[in-house]
């Protein structure tokens, strides 16, 4: 399983993946799963996965190749005009690649099936945050939906909609991320640290802050313990049922 | 969809269900997935379920034809000797409706599970607390995993993990449920109002507490409004990222 959320915030964008991928219970490794790609002044473009790994790879790995085989008729992820053109492209990539293992291999599409979130800014637009389905459509967030998730998303949920503001800074939605994440965690085995972390401020066009965050991380391991005695004094302040 | 949890405290059992059935989103209906059935003196049965309306109601009802067809050779209900040996019956009892549709039926057999909470107490033995599943085998809790939950589970369990106490008061587990029930139904709309609320204090062999509560319910706007604003203040208790 993954766990990932792209938020959109009057500051920014923040994305956070964790980095565990399993087949079965038995066989787990780290993978990254959030990737950039940065052209400082011009462009910052952060995709992150979830579902089957092989596509996901295929689809960076393809996405990523593109941007140096300058022969390619196609405009590449450094060269799309507008993040909407960017989303275009890897939805058309994710299909391609679903495509081409699809009707050789087993017939259970859903295997090989794969989701993103894809955020960004490209000079002269706004930024923009979009998920990506596996059939290659895709959405885009608004206001009153301004976060995706993907992969275990129902443990984390409950506080994103609760404590979201689109006014908070960007070390408080680290924070609310964190929270989020650490729910994830506790309850979903297929979850795992460490996490990445990267926002990025409106207008900067290059990344902000880009962190690895891992058990000994000390903000984490404060968030952790600080938010489970949070709730419970949060929990204990609520009057007692009476009947 | 449904959600239903049984929980196991040192004072009794505790159990809640929502009442919302749906097939598709166009078609909702309100169905109770509680049933009691009491001798009081004896013994104390509580069932709750999720999945397959007609599956659950035809084990229902099979379990309460046959404390009245006193001529049926087996047990019911009302007599069996333990607990272990009501679980067994009502797996039993589940085992034969899942058969009996199944196989003149169509053939996704996953259509007609329904999975049950129950729990009870029946004299001279403990209050026990079981979780059947589709196949007709159990489950029973322990004091590492305390309760059960069935349906959507996902939401409302991290607030039962972090806040769960076998010494709580029966008052205060009711608290901890409707905080539970509260983000599930903020999260799923195929959960929904109004709940089932039962308590069984240990050693009394008759229902203790059973109420309905809905929208208009005092103590639960009391806790969905406050959980709200408990929630967002632990949250701003916690520091910020700084990096």
């Amino acid at each position: 399983m993954t766990y990932c959320v792209g938020l959109k915030i009057d500051k920014g964008l923040v994305f956070m993946s964790d980095t565990r991928t399993n087949a079965g219970i038995d066989s787990i490794s780290t993978f990254k799963k959030m990737r950039v790609w940065e052209e400082p002044g011009e462009r910052v473009i952060v995709l992150m996965s979830a579902g089957n790994l092989a596509t996901t790879q295929a689809v960076v790995s393809l996405l990523d190749e593109r941007t140096k085989a300058v022969a390619d008729r196609n405009p590449t992820l450094l060269e799309t005009p507008s993040m909407y053109q960017t989303a275009r492209l890897v939805g058309n990539t994710v299909k391609e690649v679903i495509a081409s293992s699809a009707p050789v291999g087993q017939k259970a599409d859903s295997y090989f099936n794969a989701s993103f979130i894809l955020g960004g800014q490209i000079k002269g637009s706004e930024p923009r945050l979009f998920m990506i389905y596996p059939e290659g459509n895709f959405i885009e967030c608004s206001d009153d939906t301004p976060f995706f998730q993907i992969g275990e998303t129902k443990y984390g949920k409950p506080i994103i909609v609760r404590a979201y503001d689109r006014q908070m800074s960007l070390e408080e939605t680290v924070k609310l991320l964190l929270v989020s994440f650490d729910s994830t965690l506790k309850s979903n085995l297929s979850v795992g640290l460490p996490l990445d972390l990267l926002f990025y401020e409106n207008g900067t066009y290059k990344v902000g802050l880009k962190k690895r965050i891992g058990l000994d991380d000390p903000y984490y391991r404060t968030i952790s313990e600080g938010w489970s005695s949070a709730l419970k004094a949060a929990f204990q302040s609520l009057p007692d049922f009476t009947g």
